[in-house]
C-alpha cells in the first residue's frame, strides 16, 4: 500500500464525461490497495470567467473578495469528482481549503502555503475514504479564503503530498512527461524517465512550461517525489513505467546521469540597452533599483568594457509583459542614471542547456558557444548558473539552435525518425 | 439609524451591470444612515447549471457534495457584490455561511436554519462595513456546507433579520409588491399596503409565488417585518412608501383591515378519487397513511355520504407534480385499501378567498358559493381553515372564477379601467 497525491489539471476535469475518466482513474489505484488523495482545478475557463467578472465590477477590486469569488471554481470541481467516485463505487469526500484546514499567509491572491493539518484527513484516508482536495485554495487564520495564484493548483499537490507524507504526487497533465526539449521543434527529443528538481526548475523557468515553478520548488524543499503524466493515456502507473520522476539528486544514479538534460528556450524576453551609462561607482544601481522597486524581474546582465570615453552601454532582459512598465521606470530615472540613449528589441530569445552533470564537467559552455558559431549564430549576451548556460540570440534562430545543440549534447533519440 | 436586511434574488444579480445597480441601491440606504446586511442569490440560471452538473454526474448524488457545489453560485455574489460596493464607495465585506456561521441541521440540501452568531458581524456592521451574505447556504456542526433546499435565500435573508434584530426585512423582486389577486387575469387588482403573515402564508402556500412559504413561516415565529417591493423601481424606501409590508395583525389596526385580503389560484393540483371504498374504519387511514410514509402533501379531501351498499368514495388533491408517485403508492396498497375504481384528473384548479378579517364575519363562504354558482361554475370540492375557505373547480372556469370573486368581494380598484 502507498499513499499517493493525484492532481488533474482543468483540460481533464473540463466537463462531467471527463470528470468521470478522472474518477476512473483514480479508482485504479485506489483498487490497488492505495491510499489516494485528489487536488483539482476548475474546468477550464471556468478560473477566466470568475476573475472577468472581478475585473468588470472594479479594476481594483478587493483580493480578499476576488479570492471569494474565484475559489468557487475549484469547489466546484471537487463536488463533483466526489460524487462521480461514489457513483464508480469509491467512498470519497471533499475536503475545501478552510475544512481541513489548508492554512496560508494573508497574501490575498498569491497566499503561501504554511501548515496543513491532516488529523481529520488521515482518519478519512485510513477509512478507505478518497479525499478531494480543490486546487488553488486555502485559508489565512482560520478565517479568510485565500487563493494561491494562476496555475497554484500544482503546488496544492505537493504541499498536500508533503503534509501528507505521501509516496508520490502525480500531476496529471496534457502532455506524457519531460522531454529533453520541445518535440515540437525537435521530433527526435526524448522523454526523461528522471529529472532533478534543480534541473526542472532550471528548465520550468526558461519555457518548459509542464509544472508552475514553485511547485518544483516546494518539492524540493520537501523531498516530494513528483512524477508528470498524461492524463489521456493508460497503462501501468507504478513507478518507473510513464511519465517523469522528478526527484533528489541522490535518486539519480550515475549509470542514469547525462552531461546535459535538456535544452530549453523562451521567447518571452526583451532585451534594452543603455548606452554611454557614466563608468562610476553607483551608476548600475541607479538602473537596476528601480526596476527592483517596480517588482520587476531582471534576467540577464551584460556590461561591456568601458570606452575610452569614461562610459559604457549596459545590456540586460525583462520579461515582455514588463518592456512598456521598464521603458516608463527607466525613463523616468533618466537623469540619475545618466545614459545617451535606449534601445530595445523583442525580437530576441533565450536558449539554455540545463544538466547537473555539467557541475563536474568543463567545457559544456564551450560546446554551446562552438557549436552555435559554426551555424553563424551570433550571441548578444550570456548567463551562467551551476547547472545551466544560457545564451541570448536574435529570435529567428531559436529553432535552430535548439535543433543543433541538441544533436551536439548527445540527446538525440536513437529510434525516432 | 435603522438595521435593515436587503436580499436581492437572481434576476437583480445576472451580471455585473446588474449588481452595480444593486450596489447602487445598497449604497443609498447606507447613506440614509442604516446599517445593512445585504443576503444574495446565485446569478439567474447559474444554480441549474450547478444542479445539472450533479445530475449529471450521478443521479443519485450525494447531497453534502451536491450542497458544496451548488453553494458556489452564491458565494461568487457575494464577493462580486461586495466587490461593486467598494467600487461605489462603501466599506463592505462578504460572510460565507460558514464564517458567521450561519448553523443549520444536517438535512443537505434543505437544511434548516438554527442559531445563526452575529458577534463578529455586529461589530463589522457598527464599524460600517455592509455584510453581503450568500442566501441558500449554511454549515452543519461547523464542518460541512448545507443549502436549504430552493429559493432559501428568501429565508436566509428572514433568519438573518431575525437573528440581527433588523428593524425591517426588504425582499427585492420583479414584482412591486402583493396584490389582491394575480393582476394578469383582473386588471383591477389592488397593491396590498399590507397583509398579515397568516395571509401571506395562505396566499404563498395557493399559488401567489411572491415569497418562499418556508420565509413567511419563520418571519411570522420571529417576528420580522418584511416588505417585498421591486428592484427595478426607484424612489422613497422608507416604511409604507413602496411595496407591501408583511407583518403581525396587531399592526393592522381596524380602519385598514378588509374582511378578505385576496383572491389565490393554484392550477398545480391533481384530483383523484377511489370508489366504493368500504365504509368501516380506518379505511381512509389505510388510504392516507402510505401517502404521508412517501412525503406526498395531500390538501383537500372529501368523503362522500355513504352508499347504501356500505361504501363511499373518497376524493382528493395531491400536487401534479406528485401524481404518478401517488398513483404507484395507490396501486401497491390496493388490497389493503379495498376499493373499485381510481379516477384521476388534472384539469382542476384551487380558488381562494383568504383574509383574516373573516374569522368575526359570517357568510363569506356562502357569497363564495353563491357567487360560483350564478356563474354556472360547478364545485368539486371545498376545504377551509380559519382565514381561508378554498374550492376545487374545472381548470377552465380558473380565470373567471378568480375575476368575479374579487368584484363580489368588492376588492376591485376604483381607479383602473
Amino acid at each position: 500500500m502507498a499513499r499517493i497525491v493525484m492532481k488533474f489539471g482543468g483540460t481533464s476535469m473540463a466537463g462531467i464525461e471527463r470528470i468521470r475518466n478522472v474518477a476512473a482513474r483514480v479508482k485504479r489505484e485506489v483498487d490497488a490497495g492505495n491510499e489516494v488523495a485528489v487536488v483539482v482545478s476548475a474546468m477550464a475557463g471556468e478560473t477566466d470567467r470568475l476573475v472577468g467578472f472581478c475585473r468588470e465590477a472594479s479594476s481594483l477590486y478587493d483580493a480578499k473578495e476576488y479570492d471569494v469569488v474565484v475559489s468557487a471554481g475549484e469547489q466546484i470541481t471537487s463536488g463533483l469528482l466526489a460524487i462521480a467516485l461514489q457513483a464508480a463505487g469509491c467512498k470519497a469526500r471533499s475536503w475545501l481549503g478552510w475544512q481541513l484546514p489548508i492554512n496560508t499567509s494573508d497574501a490575498h491572491g498569491s497566499a503561501r502555503i504554511g501548515e496543513i493539518d491532516t488529523v481529520a484527513l488521515d482518519a478519512s484516508l485510513a477509512d478507505g475514504v478518497v479525499a478531494v482536495i480543490p486546487g488553488f485554495q486555502g485559508v489565512a487564520d482560520g478565517q479568510r479564503v485565500t487563493t494561491l495564484g494562476r496555475g497554484g493548483s500544482d503546488t496544492s499537490a505537493v504541499a498536500m503530498a508533503a503534509a501528507m507524507k505521501a509516496d508520490r504526487c502525480d500531476i496529471y497533465t496534457d502532455v506524457d512527461g519531460v522531454y529533453t526539449t520541445d518535440p515540437r521543434i525537435v521530433p527526435r527529443a526524448r522523454k526523461l524517465g528522471k529529472v532533478t528538481y534543480e534541473e526542472m526548475l532550471e528548465l520550468a523557468s526558461v519555457g518548459a512550461k509542464v509544472l508552475q515553478t514553485r511547485s518544483v520548488g516546494l518539492a524540493m524543499k520537501e523531498n516530494v517525489r513528483v512524477r508528470v503524466l498524461s492524463s489521456f493515456e493508460d497503462g501501468d502507473t507504478s513507478d518507473g513505467h510513464r511519465g517523469t520522476l522528478i526527484v533528489g539528486e541522490e535518486e539519480i544514479d550515475d549509470m542514469e546521469r547525462q552531461l546535459i538534460t535538456g535544452i530549453a528556450h523562451d521567447k518571452n524576453e526583451a532585451k534594452i540597452t543603455l548606452t554611454q551609462v557614466s563608468d562610476r561607482p553607483g551608476s548600475v544601481a541607479a538602473i537596476f533599483a528601480p526596476l527592483a522597486d517596480a517588482g520587476i524581474n531582471v534576467d540577464m546582465i551584460v556590461q561591456n568594457v568601458a570606452h575610452s570615453t569614461g562610459s559604457t552601454d549596459v545590456t540586460f532582459t525583462v520579461p515582455s509583459a514588463d518592456l512598456a512598465r521598464t521603458l516608463d521606470v527607466l525613463d523616468k530615472a533618466k537623469d540619475a542614471i545618466g545614459f545617451a540613449s535606449l534601445v530595445h528589441d523583442t525580437r530576441v530569445a533565450k536558449v539554455s542547456v540545463v544538466g547537473v552533470g555539467m557541475r563536474s564537467h568543463a567545457g559544456v559552455a564551450s560546446t554551446m558557444f562552438t557549436t552555435l558559431g559554426e551555424r553563424g549564430i551570433n550571441i548578444q549576451a550570456i548567463a551562467t548558473s551551476e547547472i545551466k548556460v544560457s545564451v541570448l540570440i536574435e529570435e529567428d534562430y531559436t529553432e535552430l539552435a535548439v535543433r543543433v545543440l541538441h544533436t551536439a549534447y548527445g540527446l538525440d533519440a536513437e529510434d525516432a525518425a
